[in-house]
């Protein structure tokens, strides 16, 4: 019955675009081979190491974020290798899949659904199971919405200097404090439709010194994603393969307001929205689904007992234009994820709050109108001056 | 300290922008004098008929609405007649002072500010005051956010065959129902900025028969706000001086997003979000500015006892980005207005009450987090199914 309906983005990526960047695009009327282009790479490949917080190389691909995860398979390993997984939910498992289809072995230490990974066993297979020539993990597992303590695990891994550390930490840039250089995070890789809040089709990977010297050396075939190739070219602004233009201009505008902001104003958002939301999931009787060290860039909560979380993100749609994510795999209709990494704002919490808190009473759970923004008011209460 | 603010309009004026019709905006290289533009031209007409549900002329032109407000008395009035003015607040206030440049005597009849007009005192006006040559009222008086009864006006003014009824609906237009042909409308003036969703800087005004034969003889001076001349261009898809082509754009673009929500849809939104608000307002204890006949288009509020109402817009800016309007004239620092029409939705809604909440307890004033928005909720649920 009302007639205006906004469609808003609560899922974990795509993410609400910059409006002020998405107009940058409109403009965007140049050609790649060209200095007033390559200047533009050059900046952005500048903002991307701010926004990284790593003097390492950054390398922008046209590809989803999975490219770069292929790519960081194909360019660190040789065959014969062996790798260690960190699996904790569906991004965990596409690890397993790509050494799978290159011929690596991988080993894999698992934790649950819902749970963090357990540093000490990885710590533990290092040392008793390798050598492995890579780790590979995510900073965050937005299939279940939870974080790794990436930190931990990079100064494990710095003792093993023929071992590099990759970090899928493509919803943890901007919601996450991520320190590569210091941590020794050897390969950090990002993708455009999430923090940076620009639309889907670049991913992005800093590469350290100790994952270059094993890239020269290793022996899996690669050519779209080829790390050494890209380094060489983007040095001088250029891409090895025809860059998406007009998206690496928006990116460029987007850290510009990053920047503008601050990184850490950026990532202490997506922390107080995640703090809200959960203490909001809370107080209206839901269960959280990660079980310990819950995500900033998503909030994954079980559906009510009975309740198909299809439902809920149905209802969350059709009444008020709110795209919200299903779970994933074996999680689909158990829970649902609202996310809140990048262009999200207070008042569109409080939004989504109220929202969700029709869509359950109107799906005939018991609850209390406004004590679900309540509690998201008061964290923000608490939080701020 | 959250990173993350939007810009986000709750004021009567600009309101927010549709995006789809702004983005129509960013394409249109055209020039005026082309059979492309003109075909707009003759569409946008077309449907701005639909908008104000009249059968009658409607113009476009390139002026706020005060312009348009402006060539209703110049068009329509001839030295040494009289006219009569219905004022309830600011914009009742500019009928008089238009009628006072032109050196036209008005009488008027006054509601105090937050009442609406009484239209039995205008009624006994034409009877025993007149001849008038027209009524000059507000559909909505946005300074006070209330509306007025021109229904049972037009029905009063249609036995005066030399008296014709101007209605400046500029924030009527689309949050409240009005049907001009069959309530006798001689004048409908609506703006851009308004509940069409797009920028400021255009205003229509539709023109009856009954006033189309008036503006014959009437002898008051005008140049650029021509109505006949304007009439005679119009219909031929042309206008009398350069047209703002981008805005007309926009505004085909945002009349056709309307036709396909409907227009009675977009006047029930506004209806719902102001119950909404005015239920919230109530529920934190607030008292409305509006004694009776609260407008759809906008909320005014009166600021608790002690409490300047710029404190609370400045809370509402400066915390979430949310810009509330002061109250104008005398009422600046006693009220504050909330509005609700055009590209608003019920999420925007439950946002604006939330920081509102937040906005008032940080100013030092007893509010129960959440209470306002579970009142928002319940007008919400109880007329949707």
């Amino acid at each position: 019955m009302p007639g205006v309906i906004k469609e808003r983005l609560f899922t974990p990526g795509p993410t609400p675009l910059l409006m002020e960047a998405q107009a940058r695009a409109m403009v965007a009327n140049v050609h790649h081979r060209t200095e007033a282009f390559r200047q533009i790479m050059r900046e952005t490949l500048d903002l991307l190491k701010y926004y990284f917080n790593t003097q390492n190389d950054v390398l922008i691909l046209a590809s989803s974020g999975s490219g770069a995860m292929e790519g960081s398979v194909s360019n660190l390993v040789s065959p014969g290798e062996r790798v260690l997984v960190g699996t904790a939910g569906k991004f965990g498992e596409r690890w397993l899949g790509l050494a799978e289809v290159y011929g690596i072995e991988a080993a894999k230490v698992e934790a649950p659904y819902g749970h963090p990974l357990n540093i000490g066993e990885i710590k533990d297979r290092l040392e008793k199971d390798g050598p492995f020539r890579a780790v590979y993990v995510q900073a965050t597992e937005t299939s279940t919405a939870v974080s790794h303590d990436v930190k931990a695990l990079g100064e494990i891994v710095k003792n093993y200097p023929e071992t590099c550390l990759v970090v899928d930490a493509i919803t943890g840039l901007g919601t996450t404090e991520l320190s590569p250089d210091e941590w020794g995070l050897d390969i950090v890789i990002g993708g455009s439709q999430k923090a940076v809040m620009i639309a889907p089709g670049l991913a992005f990977v800093s590469v350290s010194e100790k994952a270059w010297k094993m890239i020269s050396s290793a022996k899996l075939p690669r050519y779209y994603f080829d790390f050494a190739k890209e380094r060489k070219n983007q040095a001088k602004g250029e891409t090895s393969y025809t860059p998406a233009t007009t998206l690496i201009i928006t990116l460029h505008s987007a850290l510009q307001y990053i920047k503008r902001i601050g990184r850490e104003n950026l990532i202490a958002n997506a922390a107080l929205l995640a703090e809200a939301t959960r203490e909001a999931a809370k107080a209206l009787g839901l269960k959280l689904f990660a079980v310990s060290s819950p995500a900033n860039a998503a909030t994954a909560v079980c559906a009510p007992e009975g309740m198909d979380s299809g439902a809920i993100v149905k209802e969350m749609r059709n009444r008020f234009g709110a795209v919200i994510a299903n779970g994933q795999g074996s999680m689909k209709g158990k829970i649902f994820r609202l996310a809140h990494l990048g262009y999200y704002d207070v008042p569109e919490l409080f939004a989504a709050v109220a929202a969700l808190e029709v869509a359950l009473l109107k799906l005939g759970q018991k609850i209390e109108l406004g004590s679900g923004v309540r509690a998201a008011q008061e964290v923000y209460l608490r939080q701020s001056s």
